[in-house]
């Protein structure tokens, strides 16, 4: 008998290695679209999750879902979905549900409908007791979102892509490429659905217009392995960024060691001690003062990196300047050791 | 009386902001090969440099000199050595060295030439007793570096870019972008030479195929800030990585807190602690293991973040597995909560 075609078994055992402490008896959901990433991750896991406690005699099987959203962004998403939901059941995914959702338009349309998404996703996960949902996103993804990040020049985090998990959410394809996915699809005689915003024309989204066409011209340029290495580095940009924010997280002189809000919180009325910041490497001290600010409500997305340099010169350049304004109607200042952000004019 | 030209004023603000430590008297090198970005650089500086410490009415003016590198690479390199040669002196920077370098080819043809490029300057800064060198580099050369590194995916050092200053050598225009420098030298009346292997054809060197091809792409898809947004993630990017190689430095299961070298060795030779190194954040813990390796042999270029990551399961998802192998013939075994990486097969 021969095996699955190569990409179906790369797809399968990502999925494999992904849900490896998934207990037996367990519900694993799908987070499904049609298209072709989320149609092989359906796939495979249609046929990984049964399996993941054979051998374990009196193990109850994990058992496998679908959750589909149907953003109604488009006059037929209805029947989108509903073909989505058709091929999950044909999968032998069960249950698998259509979830409705109008996003609002809070940040513009594609992160609406992303948090729009990922509640929905959660409200389903919650209502079922599922112990995973599988998201489809890939190398290519991945790499995509490096590149998002990199133009918006916010440091490590906004680098450090995708996370592999958070909470429910597991995403076990983040390692395999986009064309892994489509020939697995192609192997298993599955006819995904291709959005039609994908195509990268100047009225689509961004993140469809770097797929068509800044990732081409990097693999065209540097090789062809350059959607890997995005993916690599922003593993160990996240890496980096959890060690950091944790230290800064820890330091003393904004709250308590353990971080709590409460205690957060009076640290930064009473101000940061000026003494006890000095000495830390710039990336956690930094770190530290971005979180002063936003905590005093500086608001994030007009917080820019002169605005923490500016702090920063509070702490580590002082020769009596004046205070510093902040974004959101905030300033800092600096008064007897002591870094305090408040009320500009205050 | 007019002020100076937009871009003159802004590249010698900049020449202005990096030398402000310079001491009275001491003697400013500019690295010049007579292109754009150095002459701006060239002309910045002998217009900066002298005006220092005006105002100090006893303090003996800085000096601007000059070193012009021939790597004689092509034909005609030394005429072109020359005539920039000349053009700093008709600036009025003195003395102006010129020095002839026969780069070896370790590396690669462009790390060759660096490497006695930056050999060239140190031994003439040296021989004058300057208290600095200056390079050209401008902010598109920054966003440049930071695309060549994310092509190797080899984590946030490689993403950090060039450092403002490291020893003598001080790049002033990495917050300049090059558009400045070609305004500059056109209102100044100078006339810089352009390198043909700057034009992106695919016999030129990797880094003027990112700057012809890659980085126009990005900026139409993207937005024209993304020059400047990359070479503001390598900002944060260096600092996060100075403090977790620090952090790494420190850790006492390698080396002693000093991190002095004959302990680190010391500390490879009998085994990393393994206890010691479970509890650290992931980035600091990988770093270690990282150097670890280094120092027991594996060549830098052959070591990638796979074999990084075995080592880590050694030490973090340890199930008895056995040696890990290592480039450089080196293996890597966990025995009796030591971990040790010694020659393949020992």
């Amino acid at each position: 008998m021969p095996g699955p075609a190569p990409a179906v078994a790369r797809v399968r055992s990502a999925v494999r290695s992904a849900l490896a402490d998934v207990p037996p008896g367990a519900l694993v959901l799908v987070a499904c679209s049609g298209g072709p990433d989320s149609l092989a991750l359906a796939a495979a896991a249609a046929f990984v999750v049964p399996r993941l406690h054979r051998g374990s005699d009196d193990a109850a099987p994990a058992r496998v879902g679908a959750v589909v959203v149907d953003h109604g962004w488009a006059p037929g998403s209805d029947e989108v979905a509903a073909a989505a939901a058709a091929t999950c059941r044909t999968l032998g995914l069960d249950p698998v549900h259509v979830v409705v959702v109008r996003p609002g338009s809070a940040g513009g349309p594609e992160a609406a409908a992303r948090t729009a998404r990922y509640e929905a996703l959660a409200d389903v996960a919650a209502r079922t007791g599922a112990a995973a949902v599988l998201l489809g996103h890939t190398l290519d993804d991945q790499a995509e979102t490096v590149l998002l990040g990199l133009a918006r020049g916010s440091g490590a985090r906004s680098l450090a892509g995708m996370a592999p998990r958070r909470g429910l959410l597991r995403r076990p394809l983040l390692g395999v490429p986009r064309a892994d996915t489509l020939a697995a699809c192609d192997a298993l005689g599955l006819t995904p659905w291709h959005d039609p915003t994908n195509a990268g024309a100047p009225e689509h989204p961004l993140r469809s217009r770097v797929r068509a066409q800044v990732l081409p011209v990097l693999e065209e340029v540097l090789g062809p392995g350059v959607a890997a290495a995005l993916a690599r580095s922003a593993d160990q940009l996240r890496e980096d960024a959890d060690a950091l924010d944790a230290a800064a997280l820890a330091v003393p002189a904004y709250g308590s060691a353990d971080g709590s809000a409460d205690e957060v919180a009076g640290g930064v009325a009473d101000g940061l001690d000026v003494a006890a910041l000095a000495p830390l490497p710039d990336a956690v001290r930094r770190r530290v003062l971005r979180r002063a600010a936003l905590d005093a409500g500086c608001p994030a997305g007009a917080l820019r990196r002169e605005h923490v340099l500016g702090l920063d010169a509070l702490v580590v350049d002082w020769h009596g300047q004046g205070p510093v304004d902040l974004p959101g109607g905030r300033a800092a200042r600096r008064s007897c050791g002591r870094l305090v952000i408040g009320p500009a004019g205050a």
